[in-house]
């Protein structure tokens, strides 16, 4: 039995029934397990899973406190008829549950807790052996950023040339009637083929444990499920094969309330993948999570359409975060650029802007009512990138991004909405809440005075914030109707916050 | 006769005939005077016109040197049939004739001199008295700018509301019958009502003489004949009165060589005119301009037809740069992006941008193969800002802009063209001359290695150019084939330029 299944869990916990079986024949394809999970009125079915030396399991995310029992079903009579009760706890410090869409365009724990995205990347960080992967979560722990977008299998790609520790499946045996075609010496190993009709366990084990790992550091794994950088053969197996996949890693990790669905990265460099293809993607995976937790799809250029009913949000590769009013008003979801090039000096273009630049993009985004995602890309003698693999930092961006996330928190918690007529011109970014917090983003520019028309029986304190020294410097004044107000410094990079007093 | 009437003019000099008739009428409306100015087969009829007190001139710019002859034409008798001769030198230092497109997307002086344009902008700067006027001549004397966008007629607008020492229409004696509407009372003058049936000539010589101002200081004058910024009426005359002015701005200034000619600021925010209209004025324009200066129309939001066969470059306001290699594509003219905003720190959003961003759009304008203008709007106390009234400037762009002149003066005299297949990457902007010249512009971009193919059999020299401390370091190797350049030091605004070396 699993060290995890005991008779208390907490809610959005996760609770797991581990049973031995038969690992006669292929159990990960012959054999079904699943457990229906029932409280009161509700009944729900969950999809197990084979862990390998005749373990299947099946994990359950309870969203509710209280008493609730399940019952096993299989086509193994072992597995079959198993039946259970165990006792969910209300939710332990800092566990809120999972991230839903609320407002639109915004985003909330399922306890209602708001959360205010500051994303950042390491594709490939769980495949670097566990002394990286340890520093990589050090370095977590004191940053900002609150989702990881991370890939399920390892990356082949400039900078990740380096073989991962675990695989998916395991190598077939050389000579093996399953393939016929060439057998590839890759990296030294003669007769390269993986056998996609088994999972290796271990492999997703580990990849639990570092979602486990985010976890416990507050911090939600957005879970790349197919990319295009691979020279193992991933990113071409059958539809078949696919599907299985995909159907085998939402029973191991939906349990995990930290978990966001990402059908691709750059799904639109995958010519082997139709449209079609990513549709049935994500309705397996909206058919096959009991949680529903989100989903969406990473371009490279051109988008997928995120009007499909099965996106819960855009996730979206794009340098003019100008745009984020136009791709709110276009589907009607919240966006999260997540790609907007990445702070660094390598010599790919879309991995050097300066440190002033990033956080520019974070706050433009931001101030459009949308969130950003971060990446750190600087030329490391041994390869060890951030944006690819953690380890360090080396940019000077994060500290400014825990300042935006501190402004976020303390300002609405519904989230920023654009907001009109409040900012004489034309061209200012201002967001907010209506009749109780406005934020005017200046960006490039540097007023040294702005013309507002608050509303004339409400008073506002102001406060100016530099989003790059990250100060907040509040105003003698308080401000109520049309007023002009001096910005005491002239520089770039500030942003007016005007907060409702009374 | 005038003073510039003598037997002696350099090519592209201004040669003028002043001949004494009848004042009676309305000279301005009731008489006729031309001269026809003859070189062996060329024959080049010119409109005079009337300047007042009893005088009418009639001006010739020549363009090629040797003996010319006029005859001049007219309704009244006394100023027909006068004949004279002249000698036309070779042009002398600093007169290269006027400025023409050159290359499809540049341009070049007359004599083959090419034409870098650095603009900026004063609308209002001929309209501000002599005091003002000559601290603005002192300031361009010593700047980088070689294009000033100026205003024919006042300008009312914010920070601008200082009447102008002179009007280009006299004012209509209260209770003339000419006007049957309201007699309105403005700024404290009873009855405010032009007589727009009349010009004032010396408004007209006023704005003469500073044109020659530029003129003598190599600057070209992009003179903008309407505009929307109007409490005097000069925007709302009738069709009859738009023409009559067009064809007297054009017979007093079009032997000025370095006359450009802009319809419109904003056109687009000028109901009262219709697109029929602009059609209009540029073909008066065309049909009364014997030299065929440079025309065009610069827009708010909707851009004019550019396609259209007499508009010979694009004036552009818009603040994304990189655009340029659309417009260029899209109508096959120079782009010339007069406003992307300006350096400064007042409340409007167009007028507030940093220094660095300034500098950043006229190298991503430069390196896309187009042109950019600048303009400098500080808060002043006593409403002197650069970009309407002139003075000085209070940013600190400009060296930056003359540093961009001259590494333009120092580049391909036929001008900088996009370049690919040179750097490897998506997004790097590249312009230059093939087999000759390439310049990489990294903006906010900040690579420590750049990825070039060059030409295999051409050896390179490679300079890192730092835009904003304005230094140009040569690296120690040069370069040929596919290689890697180390970037010295990490940071934003630089650009690589490689020089063929054999």
């Amino acid at each position: 039995m699993s060290v995890k299944e005991n008779n208390e869990v907490e809610q959005w916990g996760i609770f797991e029934v581990a049973i031995e079986g038969s690992a006669a024949g292929n159990p990960f394809l012959d054999n079904t397990f699943t457990a229906t999970f029932s409280q009161q009125h509700r009944a729900i079915e969950v999809a197990g899973f084979y862990d390998g030396e005749g373990i299947y399991r099946v994990r359950f995310m309870p969203d509710t406190t209280g008493r609730w029992s399940y019952r096993t079903d299989s086509n193994l009579a072992e597995l079959s008829g198993q039946e259970g009760t165990f006792e969910v706890k209300p939710a332990g410090r800092g566990n809120h549950g999972p991230v839903r869409v609320a407002n639109t365009y915004h985003f909330a724990y399922a306890d209602g807790t708001s959360y205010k995205q500051i994303g950042t990347t390491c594709y490939a960080w769980a495949h670097q052996g566990d002394a990286l992967e340890e520093q990589t979560l050090a370095t977590l722990k004191t940053a900002p950023f609150n989702k990881m977008r991370m890939c399920v299998f390892p990356k082949h790609y400039a900078f990740n040339e380096n073989e991962p520790e675990y695989y998916p499946f395991p190598l077939l045996a050389k000579g093996s009637s399953k393939w016929t075609g060439n057998w590839d010496t890759v990296k030294g190993i003669e007769g390269w083929r993986f056998d996609f009709d088994h999972f290796d366990p271990a492999f997703f084990r580990h990849l639990e444990q570092r979602v486990g790992d985010l976890l416990a550091l507050g911090i939600e794994a957005d879970l790349i499920l197919f990319h295009p950088y691979d020279r193992w053969g991933f990113s071409t197996m059958s539809a078949e094969q696919d599907d299985r996949y995909l159907r085998y890693i939402v029973a191991r990790l939906s349990a995990y309330r930290n978990v966001w669905w990402s059908m691709a990265n750059e799904y639109d460099l995958m010519p082997q993948k139709s449209l079609a293809d990513w549709d049935r993607f994500f309705r397996v995976v909206l058919e096959s999570d009991p949680y529903q937790h989100l989903r969406s799809i990473h371009n490279c250029r051109g988008f997928y359409d995120h009007s499909k009913p099965w996106v819960t949000h855009q996730s979206i590769q794009h340098s003019d975060l100008a745009l984020t009013t136009k791709w709110r008003e276009d589907y009607k979801k919240p966006v999260v650029v997540d790609e907007c090039c990445y702070e660094g000096d390598i010599w790919q273009f879309w991995g050097n802007i300066t440190p002033q630049e990033m956080v520019l993009r974070f706050w433009e985004g931001t101030a459009r009512g949308g969130y950003v995602g971060h990446g750190d890309t600087f030329y490391d003698p041994n390869d060890v990138i951030w944006w690819a693999k953690g380890g360090v930092l080396k940019g000077v961006s994060a500290p400014r991004l825990a300042f935006l996330r501190k402004v976020l928190e303390d300002g609405p918690v519904e989230g920023l909405e654009p907001q009109t007529g409040i900012v004489r011109g034309m061209r200012p970014i201002v967001v907010g809440k209506a009749h109780d917090y406005y934020m005017v983003y200046f960006g490039n520019h540097q007023p040294a005075v702005m013309q507002l028309n608050l509303p004339s029986d409400e008073k506002y304190r102001a406060e100016v914030l530099d989003t790059w020294e990250m100060t907040v410097t509040r105003l003698d004044e308080d401000y109520s109707g049309a007023v002009k107000i001096a910005i005491p410094v002239v520089k770039p990079y500030q942003a007016l916050v005007l907060r409702r007093l009374a």
